[in-house]
This record gives structure tokens, sequence and C-alpha cells, in this order.
């Protein structure tokens, strides 16, 4: 029995022994399984990341935000974290949630990876000579305000302070750095000492942070940083996490939020890709296998965005978009994350607790989320199966209620944007 | 005394000569000049032609094309030709004027050149792997209808349906074909006999028939096809039209809608421009110069379309775009055509005639445009200085009429789209 | 008995009928089959095609031109037809192979294409930003003196100079011009009276004429104006010739070269190709079925080429050379066309003679070669089975003499260069 | 007087003070100015960089080297460091002149800089679709030698033993590495702590070290992690060395081989480069300011390659590569350095010195090199006018002595290739 009043969970006991008021309305969900409302590390809710539906999309970007927030609410996922997008759309549909005027999944927000430019830069969508400047820029200032890749040339008490303007002037939840460059994937943008440097401006605002990281070295200078997750820290190119890192990150339990492709994908993959991006795959598969032998902390993490065809298909996508059980297409991708972290082995109650609870202490939001206790925010799903028993049976879904109110699932998205093709 | 009733001219007459109903509206032009009002052998009403301005305003083409009809008519031009754009929205916006529902320049209009692909084809701006094919293949529709670069693969009778079907079904005023390539433009598309079926459609259909034409073979090819006006006719590479063509021009008073820049442009490509760009230039003034000697029938064609700083400075824009007086700006393209023809030494009153009768001749309008007589619609200027004594009293108009009615300049355009910034 | 001196057949006979000199050296072919030596229509000596080939090779394109030679003379094949290729170094081989000072196939060369750039241009390959205009005028000024893609821009007048021109000086054998572009396959290159210009200075210098063409427009072109032979005739598009074109070429026995692919390439062509690519290969077909039917004369046309790895896999080849029986490989190409017309249902006496005799006479050099007859040439392979039963016993050669001589196959190439590898 | 036997100075004194020995030959430079030989912190002989030059002198890279070590040498440059090219023809061509086969400037050698890919690759020259792979990869091969980008995604430890078998099996006689990419040249390459363990392998075979530094944040690391001269120092973006940094240098007296424009070419920067380009050399000029105030000591170091028309003119060369005294120009750009130390403010005797004496303490060769001391070689030129009066008295160089034996200068180089054109 879970009683919800308000927006929260009052109480919450098994069997007859709890008092149940009067006047409650009572849903009964005998024989069904409740858990905690799932939670995503790492969705990307503005869509539009091609230079067409950038520009298509152009003043629109809210409706896309909230079709993906709601989309994702629809299939479970409560909370999202947003760790890369154009900052003051997504906090205007943050708000609107949180203030109920829309539905959508709860969203946190970092805004700018601080380091990287915008989707239309060199580092990102290549645009040539075929956009002009103007327009170039002036989308890509929707992603950048003061905190983009001209960073890496300026000096640490610099970049603190170009950190610290954004931290006090955006409204960001937490805050998100690159420790390595997105497609010069090897390069090491920061010094250790200017990651640490961002690293302290954000604990000191009280938000955690975490990095982009893509090498072993990298992963190991965010550590050393303080970073309080470590993003996509499976990802480390042809090699493996060393072994001095994986110490530490199973001493400190830090979490880690690693990307996971089920096996009809990798084999797939291993058919179908050029053999050096197959092998980044299995990196990280052979990654998250040591970090599950060795009881890491994984979180649920997914990249998930509204993956339309128009998008899949843009030519500066690569063909490993284009598989089988594709891991980012949001709404589907965290029930594909669950399947393969249990087809590596992961035990049931481990893979809850990486969509859960494990996943809001690590963002720092577990005294509202992530468990069913009095006094936390009354996310929850119920389960037609039971989830321990076979991970598919997330998917399952009787009803998804945030906040207190169940959804109307059917009624998701509101609004067809991306995904009226 | 012009005295007009609905849309028409019902007499003109100097002086006291001509009784006035009792009823009319007298307006007191006395001292100022009278001129039917002017036309532009060759714009293009829909300016989007940049990858970003033809993906941010696509769905409002429309309002795009009106804003450009009423910028137009603001500066005089009371009927414009259209000789290559997106069907539908040049259609409906032609037909809402005509209709008069809105303000606006009289359009008459070719859609698509006939074997011309869309403005993001390889032949015009190059998307390469920028856009996906998707959103091109859409774009690019707008303008095909199935009378694209394909044709240049087909049959002479094939192409001869095409060209038939689309004559039928897309309700254009005139027919333009491509006798040459865009940037391709050492090119020829199609065979003498292709060309002579191409304008057989179009007089069979009613309609005049003109080539896009950029090399001297190519000009004769169209004029032995039997195109009614020959566009652009003095483009014709590094060297100037042949004398054999050049006869049969003044001979058989071919008209030729030849472009021309003022001295002050020609002065700067000399000195800023490639020299290849710039003798294509040179060839343009020295054609028209034998033109004008040889007394041959020029039309005034200024390629005018709104021309914002974001269209002239995209990447593939040519650096001759930028130069000072550049020709081609709606609302000023015009005025400068008549002073670089003047600047050439073609008398006042041909001027005024390649504005006015001449190209109506050539369009086959002219029972209804291109001189005040009994009869024609009520289209004219009131210069406050007589253009036979300068040419930039065109400059100084008073008021403009259109279809009988005074045109409220100041309130056009009504509604900012490209020209908001 | 065919009765050899110096370099040319004295008599041949059947059977006893033939008295043989006493001095005679006597080569005991009984149980063997005799033909004439064979010939290619359309090859590529200089397969420097590739930027860094050209590059890596330039000032030893003899020494490329050489190889291949030899490569072609070791496969049967006594005569070639250069189609394409740097004028000088072809002139300077064909000279040395003519005297006798170098061993290899006998070749008559066009030089460059007239119309056409050189290999590193805009039509063919595209260097972008990568290599210098330096570098790449002089490459391509190796194939183009004066005869390139400029011409289009010209009046036929000098036109026809600038061909009177290249013919004079340039020491060709045969004249090529270029009836549309090569990438640009869509797009006519001059006008039916140009081409007619172009043809007659051939003839009047006493030389064969042929266009490159790939539509059916142009193919009809190229026969109005005179073509001797249409080179890659059954190019046309997606549509196969028109009815009134393959009529003419019927009644007017003009003599095809037409390209081919066998069954198995075909296949594979259906399973891997991008659809329009496959499309152009079915026409091919589809017009070889028609032809042969028809009756028509064709040739046996391969563009064959040294094909190494190196050339084939360059990013800017096409995937559809990587195929199995790619048809363009030199020494190997004239197999598999003779294959490909077979299995297509050619009579096995028209293979032969569309690699002999009628080719031959295409070019006008049946007084010297094509037959085995006297005064002609000796030119003749020795096969150990009857190609009249299977075409694949033109493989099964026991020897080759040119010009009176064995060839010592096995000695050839002399010296390797892209073989090398 | 200056006394020389063998390779090397026997003794040095003033006026008559020094015993000449009987059978010396006497040269007398009374009126005249002796100074040692002037060295060059970073060249690269092989100036092929471009991928025409690549491929066109492929196999003749030795030639390519002596010709730039004789075109230094005439120049009064006896001994030049080079620091990034083809390793094998280097050292071929280094131990040809020391071993006094060929004349040259003496050669000492980095080979490839540690953590860049070759020549091609992306972080250099783009080659794009235009060369096929095998080409790309053999070309770079002569550079990268295991020690290439790959390494960015190593451990520790596999960066190590990569740097320490390259060290074993090269032959070169000082590391380089790359502190940040090249085009790339924001972006860090190696954490501290790789950064320290490649300077501690550099010291452990007895090398020195340096970096490649293009940031200021890099330029700390490098300090940081022990290297001995810091290469292009002072090259840090838009914003000068910090004080902390700058600090450590003058402090710790660490050699900055530092970059320098004439004033000639600074004007002309100013009014011709885009404004980032102008103002990175705005930086380099204000950082040598601070470090001339400050007193660092500045090495004389130019980039030089040989810089013919056809690499200045190559597409993907900066606009900034053709201004007037243009520095990097191999037998010009030391005395350009001279000059432009001298424009802002450096003494005459600290620029001889960072020509000489500390440049050789700082490439650890001053045992040897770097001033007329008895028992060093014998390196040395006459002037015929005071250099410490007029940095442009450099230029009138009566003699060259290198080892003990003057340079027939007129006789260079004594083969021209690059410089034959």
């Amino acid at each position: 029995v879970v009683l919800v009043a308000a927006e929260r969970i009052v109480s919450v006991a098994s069997g007859a022994d709890l008092p149940v008021p009067e006047q409650a309305e009572i849903i009964d969900a005998s024989g069904r399984y409740i858990v905690p409302g799932l939670m995503d590390a790492n969705v990307h809710l503005c869509a539009a990341f091609t230079p067409e539906l950038l520009l298509e999309f152009e003043g629109r970007y809210e409706e896309v935000i909230e079709e993906a927030a709601q989309v994702a609410l629809r299939a479970g996922v409560t909370t999202v974290f947003d760790t890369w997008g154009p900052l003051r759309p997504l906090v205007a549909v943050r708000d609107r949630i949180n203030r109920g005027e829309v539905t959508g999944s709860r969203i946190f927000l970092a805004g700018n990876i601080v380091g990287f430019d915008g989707p239309l830069s060199a580092d990102h969508f290549k645009v040539g000579d075929v956009l002009g400047r103007d327009v170039v820029d002036r989308i890509n200032g929707q992603w950048e305000f003061r905190v983009g890749r001209e960073l890496l040339l300026l000096s640490r008490d610099e970049v603190g302070r170009r950190v610290r303007g954004y931290i006090e002037s955006s409204g960001i939840d937490f805050l998100k750095y690159a420790a390595t460059g997105h497609i010069n994937s090897e390069f090491i943008t920061f010094s250790d000492r200017v990651q640490r440097a961002i690293v302290e401006e954000a604990h000191a605002a009280g938000l955690t942070a975490q990095a982009h990281t893509t090498t072993p070295e990298s992963l190991r200078m965010e550590i050393e940083a303080g970073a309080d997750l470590l993003q996509h820290g499976n990802v480390t190119g042809p090699e493996v996490i060393p072994d001095e890192t994986l110490d530490v990150i199973v001493d400190r339990r830090l979490p880690v939020a690693a990307f996971a492709n089920t096996q009809t994908y990798m084999k797939w993959a291993r058919a179908h890709l050029d053999s050096p991006v197959s092998a980044g795959f299995q990196t990280w598969e052979k990654n998250n296998r040591l970090l599950i032998e060795r009881g890491a902390r994984l979180l649920l993490t997914t990249d998930g965005y509204i993956s339309t065809p128009r998008v899949l298909e843009h030519p500066q996508m690569g063909e490993w978009v284009r598989g089988p059980e594709f891991s980012m297409q949001l709404g589907e991708s965290h029930f594909l994350w669950m399947q393969a972290v249990s087809e590596l082995g992961m035990a049931p109650m481990q893979v809850l607790l990486s969509a859960t609870r494990h996943l809001a202490e690590a963002y720092d939001v577990h005294a509202e989320l992530g468990t069913l206790e009095p006094g936390k925010r009354a996310d929850l799903l119920i389960l037609e199966a039971d989830p321990l028993e076979a991970v598919g049976n997330y998917r399952r879904c009787a009803a998804v209620m945030k906040d207190g109110e169940f959804v109307d699932r059917e009624g998701l998205p509101v609004r067809r944007v991306l995904t009226a093709e």
C-alpha cells in the first residue's frame, strides 16, 4: 500500500498494515508491481540536431522539447537529465512542467557542455559553405553562452569566472563540461587543474558536476577533478578502463553512467560497421562487464532523443545509428538499456537501482526522488508483471504516476512535432 | 489629361481637348510627367534561394513573394515577370493580387525553368552532406514538377509531353526553358530540335517562350528554335555575340532582355573581381553597346530579388554581388538598369520603351499594358521631373497608379519578412 | 596455310593448296585455329587517372603506356585504339612500337577528347583545395592542347579552327569529340552544327571521327554530324535508343562500339549498386539486345586500362568498378566482352568480326588490318580450340603473331610499372 | 685570432697575444668581425608538405633535405634543429653531412612530433576524397612510426613504452611531443602526467625534450612536465602568457624558442588578415615584448623551410604566408628574426646569444657548439661589419666556416630541387 497525498508519498507499507484514510481514492494494484518512476541520466530532448531540423524548427524548440518530455513520460521515464541542449527553451519547458502547466517527464538540465560550441560547429555537424555565418552563429548561440570552445584558450581563472557566470545566470540544474572533444574525441580539452576549477565552481554553487569523457586518461582526469558522476564513463576508445582507474571507481563507489547495446545490436555491429567503430562498441561492452563484475554503480544512460528517420538518415550520421535495437531512441532506449545490462549479467535488483535510487543519489536528488519512501515525490509505475523476474516486464506498464497524479499516457504527446512524420 | 474609369484608361488627350466628366475626381498633375507603369522582364520574387532561407521560410514563401511584389510596386514597377521560382506560392500570390485581395506588382510567372532542377541541386546551391536527401528533395520539388534536369536524358517526344503536361497543369503565364546549364553555364541542355519542340508546345498553348542562355551558340539555337524573347541574351561568355547572330536579332527585331551594370559597378568589378568574372561583365557591356548601336530592341531585365545582407554574404554567393550599385536588388535595380543603358548611349525615349511598350510587346501583353492608351489598364507613374531629360528622374515619383487606383506606397510592404532585418 | 613474309601476309589457303617456299620456317598449327589479331575500339593505356598516380608517375607516362600496350598484346590484342590520354607520351610510345623499338600492341590514338578538360578538372576527378592550381594546370595541360572545355563557349568557326590546329599539330590517328559531358553526362557540349564542323575537320584531314555520347539525343546528333563510329553508343541513360535512331543505325550499318557486362557482373550490379547506376547498366544491356537482334554492327570496346587495386579503390571511383568480372581491366576485358555479347545471343562469327574485320573497317584501317588476307599485316592468334565453338576458347591462345613475328608473351610486360604492386 | 685545427678551435685570443704556428694558413680578417656559426631552433628541411610535393618528390626526400641544409648553410646557419619531418630521409642526410660526404648545415632532428599524425592527416593537410587511403597512409607512415595521434587514446604506461621504443629505434637527437593539436590548436593532447612520462623517457635516454604548444595552459603543462625548451612558447592564442607562467619562465631561465615577425610584416598583417589570425600575431609580439623586458632567454626559431611559390600558393595555405618579410623562408628567416626582435628592443648581444650560445645550451650541445672557444667545433662567420652595431650586418657575411673548413657558398645548393623553379 502506497499512500499518496498532494504530490508526495505519505506512507508505504505492505499488506493490511497501513490504515487508509477514509476519503482516499483507492487504486487496486493487487497482483501488480509498483516501482519508482524510472530515470534516465542522459537524454537530449531537443533532438533537432541536424542542420535542417535546427533551421526548420527554429523558434519552436520548446514544442520539440515538450513533445520529447511527453514521449519519455509515456514510456515510464518520470525524470530525465538533459545533458546538452539549447538553454532557454529547455529552461522554459522545465519550468512549465514543474509548475504543472504542461505534462511531461521532470527535467533537470545542463544547457551547454562547458567547452563545446553549438551543434553547427566544427566538432559536431559540419556546415562547410552551405550555411551562412550569420545563421550558424545564431543557432550555435542558443547553446554556447560564453562557455564554448573559446574557453580552451583561456587561463584557469578566466575559465572559472566564465563557468561561475554561466551557473549564476543560466538556471541550470547540474554542470557538465567537456573533458574531451566530440568528433575530435581523442583530444583533451582542459588540463587537470582547469577541470578541478570547473568542478569547484559547480560544487560551490551546490550543483553536481560531470564530464563528457571518451578516453582512458580523460576519465582519470575527470575523477581526480572531483566529478560526481562519470558520464558515459565506459567510452574509452579501443582499450578498456585501466585497472588503476577501475579500482578508484569501485573503491569510491563512483556512479558510472554507462552506455549499453543489446546483443542483437552488437551482433549487427560486428557484421556491418567499420572495424574502429565496432571496436569502440566492444570496449563499451567490455567495460560494462568489468564494471558489473566489480560491483561498480552503473546508471541508466541512453543519450535518448526523438530519433526519426529524418535524423537517422542524415548524411553526416554514422551508419551505426541504423542498426536494430539502436540504443538512443527516446521512449524505447531505457528498456533496451535494461535489457542490455541484464544480458551482461547484472542482477535484476541492480538494474532497478540503476534506473532509480542510484541515479537519484548520483545526481543528488534522492531527497525527492528515486525510491518509494514517505516524503518523496509520488513518481511510480504499476507493472503487470514482476520486473525482477524478467527485465522485459518494465514494458508491461499498467499506469504511470508522476507527482501523485496518474498520467494520461494515451494522450501523449499532446502535440506531434518531430513525431508527426 | 488621362481619364480613368474602373481599372482602365478611358481616354488620353493633351491640354483642354478632353471633356472631363462632371463626377470625375481630378488629380492635378500639372507640371508633372506621366509615364506608363514600369515593367521588369526578369525578377525572382521568392528570393529565398540560400539553403538557410529556403528552410527557415518554408511554408511562408507566399509571404516572401507578397513582400517582394510590394517592394517592386512601391518603386514604380507595376508589372514583373518572375522567371524562376516555386510554382504554387507564386500562382497563389499572383491570383490574390489579380483579384485585388492583396496589393502588389502584377505578376506573370514561369515557375520552373524547363530543364533545371530546384535551388538545392548540383547546378545551383551545393548542399554536400550538410542537408539530408529528404529535405533537399522536398524543397527542390517545389520547383521541379517533372520538368527538371531529368529531361536532358529523354527523347524529344517525351520532353514535349512533359512540357505540355506542365503547361496544362501549372497555370504559368509564359514558358522559360534552359538552353544552357546554370553553374555549368558552358553546357548545352537541349538539342536544336528538342528546343524547337519545347517552343512549339509553348506556342501551341498560346504562351511566349524564352530560354536561359549563356553562350553564343545557345543564343543562336534559341533563336532558331523560335524563342519570342532572348532572356539575358547579352550573356555570351568571354566573346561577344557573333555577327551572324547579331544580324538576325536586328533584322527580326527580336527583343533582348539585357543585363546591365552601371559604370560605377563596372569600375569596381575591374578592380576587385577575378578576371574571368570581370571579363564576363565586360562582354555584357560590349554586347549592350553593339545592340544599342544597331538599334536592337532591348528590354529592362534585372534578375531583381530581395537581396538582404544574409543573402549576399552567403558563402556560395560570388564576390560580384558585393559591389556598389549591384544590379539585382529589387526596388532599386530597375533604376540602375536605366542609368546603365543611358551611360552606354541609349536614347531617353528608347530607355522608356525598354521598360514599357517594348517589354509588353515582347511578352505579348501589350493589349493590356505598356502604354497609356484608351482601353488599357491604368498603370502609370506621375513623375516630378521629365524622365526624358534625365534618367534619374524616374526616381522622383510623386504617385503610382495601378489598375486605376493610387498605391499607398508608404504602407508597403504591408508585412516585413525578408526586409525585417 | 598462312604464308607470311616480312611483316605481311603473302597468301592464305586451306590444306595443301598453297605452295610453301622452300626457305620458309614452318609453324605447325595443325589442329589449331588461326584468327586475326584482336582489336579493341576503346582503351586508355595511360591508366594513371587518379590524382595520386598522375602525380607519382608524372614524367613516366611513357613507361605506363608501354606496359599497358604489352599487357594488351600478351592477351592477344594486337591493336588498340586509345580514345583519351596524354598526347605526347602516347605519340612517343606509338611511334616507338611502330618502329619496332619496343614490343606492344599497335596503337592508334585520339589524344584529348575535343571539348574535355584534363583528368583533374571539374568534370572528372575533383581536386577541391587539396592540390594547387599550378600542378593541376600542368597535368591537365598534357591532355588539353587548346581543345578543352573552353571550346563550348566559342563560335562554330573558332571551334573548327581549333580542331584543325589540333589535328595538324598533334599527330593523332583519329578524332574523338565530346557530344556530352563526362560526369555531367546529361549535358550536351556542342550544337548540331558545331558537331558537324568538328566532324568535317576530321574528314578533311582524312581521319575518322567519333563522339563521347551518353544520351539518346546526343547519339542522334552525333549520327547527324556524320560520325563514323558511335563510341559507347549503347550508353543512353535510363532509356533505350529511340526507334528512329535505331533504324538509322541499322540502315546505315553504323558501327556501334558497345560496352557490355557479363551476366555474372549484372547479377552483382542489381544486388549491390544504387538503382540509377544499376539502371544505367540495364540500359546498356537492353540496347545491346536490340542492336544484336536488329543485326547492327557492334564493335568490341572496353575502356580497358590497367585497373590495379589502387585505382579501383580510389574514393572517387564508383562502387561499380568493384564487381566481379568488372569489364575494364586491360588484358582481360576483351575476353569478358566477347563472353558478354555471346550471353546476349550474338552469333560466334559476329563476335569474331566485332573484334576484327568490322572494327578495322569502322576505323578505316582495314586495308592493313582486321582479316587474314594477302597484303595485310600479319597479326594473328593461334588458338588451341575453336573460338566459334565456345567464346572462352579465345583464352586458349597458343601463340600471338604481330607484324609477322611471334610475340614472346612470357616476357611481357618488359618492365612492371603499375602492375608492380 | 682564432686558431683552428682539424674540425675544432684550438685557441682564441685578441691581437698579437696568440702565437700562430708556422705551418698555419692565415686568413686575414682584420677589420672584420668573427661570430660563431648561427643556429636555428626550429626548421623543416623537408618542405614538401603540400600533397602534391609529397607525391611528386616521394623517393627523393633526401635530395630535398640536402638542398635545404645547403640553403641554410649558405646563409650562415651552420646548425639547424629539424623539429618535424620524415625520419629516415632526415637521418640519412644528417649522417651523410656529419661524415663529410655532403656539405650542409649540421642537422639535429626530432623526426615526428609525438602525438601528431603525418602531413596528410586531419590535423594538417586535408585530403578529403581526392587521394586514396593507400597513398595517404604510405606517406604519413614516413612520419608516424607508432607515435602518432593514436597515442592520445592510450594509457600513460603504453605511451611511455611507445616513446621509449621510438627513441631507441629512430636515431633522433631530441624529442618533441605535441602538447596541443596542430590545426585543432585549442585542444590539449596529453594530460599532465602523460606529458611528464614522455619527458622522462627523453631524459632517461639523454635527450632534451620540448613540446608543440599553442595555448597558455599547454605552455604551463609543458613546463611542469619538465620540458627543456619551450618551442614557440610565445604562441598562446588571443591572450598573453599568464603572469604566473611568465614568472616561472624567467625564474628558471627556461629557454623560449619564440617566433617573431618584423614590423613590416605586422603592419601588413593588421591590414590584410582576418582578425583572429592577426590577433594571434599580436599575441606573439606582446609575449616577445614581455619576455624581452623580463630578460627571459629567447632563442632564434623560425619554422624555416624552402617556401617556394608553389608551397605558398597552395589553396590550404593561409593568406598569412603571403605577406612581405614572411618569417619562414629558410635562408632568409633567421635574418628577419634577428631584425624582428631588435625592433622590439632586444639588445644586440642578446640577439647574438639567442642564435648561438643560448641556443646551444638549450639543446645541450654547448660542449661542441655555440661559442668560439678552444675545443669546440670551428663553426664561424666572418662579417664585414659589426653585427652589434646593426643587426643587418649579419647579412654582410664574407665567409662561412663549418667544422674548420670554409664553405663554398657560391656552389650551394649543389643540386637544385625545390628551388629549381
